[in-house]
C-alpha cells in the first residue's frame, strides 16, 4: 500500500470535527471536492449560470473522463445524472419488459430497486425470482445457474448491500448472464469509491453509482454506465430535448450515447464535485484504498466481536465469507439500536441505523431487527474506530 | 411600486461583473442564495452529508413552504426535484393515458415536452393537437374551445415561452379545463420569477417551475406542483424507497403527498438555495417585479425597435398583445445571430442565442430564424440595457 495518510487526513476538513463511521450513508469531501463546488457557485454568481458552464466546459466534459476512466469504460457510455436511483431507474424503466419475463435479484436487493420491480409486476406482469444466498451469505451461483431459463430477461444485483459487509461476486454472476445472454444491472452505489470496479470485468451491461458514499463527493449526482451494444436495446422511460432532439414537427432522434438517459438541466457545481471526487480517488488509487478499509474494518470487526452482548451482522463475517467491506452492522443484546446510534451520536460519532424496510427479503429470511451501522474509510484511524469501540464497549455494559 | 433597487443591486454580486441580460436563461443568484448553498456545503464538509441534513431539517422543511407560499397552494402539494424538465417529466409521465386520448397544446409549446408528446404518441397512441394562436400571438381561446371533444385527457401549457415575450393567458384556459374537468398542466418555467403565480387562479392541476431563471436560483433544482385532488390519477413512472415504502415482500405503498413523485437523495445545498430564492422574491414581491420588467422590457423594446434592420420577435410587441413580460427577442437583417451574439458577449453583456428547434412548431408556422434573445429583470438598470443597445446599433451599422 502506498498511501499518504498525512495528506489525506490534512485534505479531509470534516477529520477536525467529527468521527465519520457514516461513509456508506454519505462520507467525508475532500476539500478539493469542496472547492469544486463552492468555486463554481461562486462563478455563478458572478458572470450568471449558462455562462460559468460555458467558461467550465472543458472541465464539465472532464467529469466523464475520469468517470470512464474509474470503470474502465468509454466516455459515450457514462450518463451524469441526479443520484444512483434515478441513474437505475433510467436505465431499469427502460428494459421492453412484456408479461411472464423474469427478472432475477438477490436476497439482500435494496428496497429503492425492489420496489421498482414490484411496480413492473404490478404493471407489465414481470416474475421477480430471488436468488437464494449461499452458506457464505453471498448470493449462491449455483442457484443462479439453477433458475435461469428462456424467460430471464434481467439479473439485477445488488454489489454491496446497504446493511452488511457483504460483496456480492459481480464478476461470477456476469460470467453466467454473459454466457446466457442476459441483461445484466449492477447497483454499485456502495462499492463504487471503495474497491475497483471495471466494467469488462464484471461484464455487466449497466451500472449505477453516486457520489457521496465512498466516492466522497457531493451529495445529489451520481453516474450511469450502459455498454454501448446494448444502448439501443433500452428506451428512455422519459426525453427532453437534451436526450432528444426535435427533427421535424412529428419526429425525435435519440441521443447517440448514454446521455440519453440524462437531461438538459444540471447542477454544474455537484458535476464538477463528481468529477473532484473520482479524480481524488484516481489519485490515492482503488486497490489502496481497499487494501487500508479491509485493514480498518477488519480491526472495527474484530474487536466489536470481543464486546459482550454484541451481535455482528456483518454477513462477511458472520459466515466466514471470503470477501468483506467496509459497513460493518451489529446490534447489542438488549439496546434499541436506535438508542444507541443516539447514544453514539452524542458522543461526537456519525453512525447510522439500518432498516430492515431497506433490504425487506434479506431481514424477513434473516429475522433482522433494526441495526446500528458503522463503516470505515481510508481516512478513517485507529483511535477514532478504539473511540468508537469505547463508545460500544460502555452502551453495553450499561 | 415598492422596492428598494440599491438594495437590491448590492445584494446582486454579479452586477458588479457583468450586464447580465441572460435571465430567461439563467439568471443572477442574489448573495443569500448563494451563501444557503455554500455554508450548506462547508457543513457537510465539515459535519457529513446526511448529519448536515439532519441539522438542517427543519430549513430543508422550510422550502416547501416557501413554493407553497409562492404559487398559492399547500405544501403537500409540492415536489422540490432536479429541475423543471425532471418535474414536468415525472407528473406528464404519470398520466394513464390511453391509445386515442388527446393531447391539447400550444404553438410556443417547448422542445422537451413536444418530443415527449411525441414519444407517447408512438408508445400509446395518443395523438397531439395544437391549438392555433390568434392575431395577437396568444393561444386562442375560441379555438381551444372548438378542439375540446371527449377525448381530450390532457391541456398542457407554456405558460411564457423561451424564445418571445409571449405570455399565455393561462387562467382564461384553465378555466374552460375546468369547465369540461379536463387535466390541466402549466410549465411555468419561464414565468416563475418575472410575475405572480397562483394555481388557484389559474386552476391548473399541473404546474412546474426551475429556480435558475426568473426566480434567480441555483442551476439543477425546481419544484413540480400537483394538485392533492388529482394525485391518485396520476401513476408516478418511476419510484423508489422514498417515493413508495417497501410494506411486505410483496408490497408497496406510495406517498400519500406530492413527494411520491421525488426521490430519496437529493443535493440539499440546491433545495436550500431553492428556498433562498423563493424567499427573495417574496420578499422584493411578486407585482413589484412585475412591474419593474415590464417597465425595462417596454424600454429595451421601443428602442429596439428604432434601430434600423432589427426585426423584433417578440409576438407580443409585433402582435400588440395585451400582455408582455422580460423576454425580448430580435433579429438584424444580414447578420447572422449567433455572430452577433458573439460580439455582445464579448462586450461584456450576457444574452443568448434562441434556435428553431427549442419551439419548432413557432418557427415553422412563423419562419423564424435563429434569434438573439435577451431578457431583463428587476435588478437590471437603465444603463445597463443602453450599453446593450448601444451594441446592438453598433453591430446593425456594421
Amino acid at each position: 500500500m502506498n498511501i499518504d495518510l498525512q495528506k489525506i487526513f490534512t485534505d479531509t476538513p470534516g477529520k477536525k470535527t467529527c468521527v465519520h463511521l457514516n461513509n456508506c450513508g454519505s462520507s467525508l469531501m475532500p476539500q478539493s471536492v469542496l472547492d469544486a463546488q463552492v468555486d463554481h457557485l461562486k462563478l455563478e454568481a458572478a458572470i450568471g449560470g449558462y455562462e460559468a458552464a460555458n467558461k467550465r466546459r472543458d472541465a464539465i466534459e472532464g467529469v466523464y473522463d475520469s468517470v470512464a476512466r474509474l470503470i474502465n469504460c468509454h466516455r459515450d457510455e457514462v450518463a451524469v445524472v441526479e443520484n444512483a436511483t434515478v441513474g437505475w431507474a433510467m436505465a431499469f424503466y427502460a428494459i421492453p419488459f412484456k408479461a411472464g419475463d423474469r427478472i432475477l435479484t438477490v436476497e439482500a436487493e435494496y428496497a429503492s430497486n425492489y420496489v421498482a420491480y414490484l411496480q413492473l409486476a404490478k404493471q407489465k406482469g414481470v416474475e421477480i425470482t430471488v436468488i437464494p444466498s449461499d452458506d457464505k451469505g453471498q448470493t449462491s451461483l449455483c442457484a443462479l445457474e439453477e433458475l435461469i431459463d428462456d424467460r430471464v430477461k434481467l439479473i439485477s444485483v445488488t454489489h454491496v448491500p446497504t446493511n452488511s459487509g457483504l460483496v456480492n461476486p459481480v464478476e461470477a454472476i456476469g460470467a453466467i448472464a454473459r454466457k446466457h445472454n442476459i441483461l445484466y444491472l449492477v447497483d454499485a452505489c456502495q462499492s463504487a469509491g471503495q474497491m475497483p470496479l471495471d466494467v469488462e470485468k464484471i461484464q455487466c451491461d449497466i451500472l449505477t453509482a453516486t457520489a457521496r458514499k465512498f466516492l466522497r463527493g457531493p451529495r445529489g449526482v451520481g453516474f450511469l454506465y450502459v455498454r454501448s451494444s446494448i444502448l439501443d436495446q433500452l428506451h428512455p422511460p422519459m426525453i427532453d430535448l437534451y436526450s432528444a432532439s426535435w427533427t421535424s414537427p412529428n419526429e425525435y432522434v435519440l441521443r447517440p450515447d448514454a446521455r440519453r438517459f440524462e437531461n438538459w438541466e444540471n447542477n454544474y457545481a455537484a458535476k464538477l464535485g463528481l468529477g473532484a471526487c473520482v479524480d481524488y480517488a484516481l489519485e490515492v488509487g482503488l486497490d489502496n484504498i481497499k487494501t487500508r478499509i479491509d485493514e480498518l474494518a477488519s480491526h472495527l470487526r474484530e474487536n466489536l466481536a470481543k464486546i459482550k452482548r454484541v451481535k455482528l451482522h456483518t454477513f462477511g463475517a458472520a459466515h466466514n465469507a471470503p470477501q468483506q467491506c467496509g459497513i460493518v452492522t451489529f446490534s447489542i443484546d438488549d439496546i434499541k439500536s436506535l438508542d444507541a446510534v443516539t447514544e453514539i451520536l452524542s458522543r461526537g460519532v456519525n453512525v447510522s441505523g439500518s432498516s430492515p424496510s431497506s433490504t425487506l427479503i434479506d431481514a424477513t429470511n434473516n429475522n433482522l431487527p433494526i441495526l446500528i451501522r458503522s463503516s470505515v474509510h481510508y481516512f478513517n484511524d485507529h483511535d477514532e474506530i478504539d473511540k468508537f469501540l469505547q463508545i460500544i464497549k460502555d452502551i453495553a455494559a450499561s
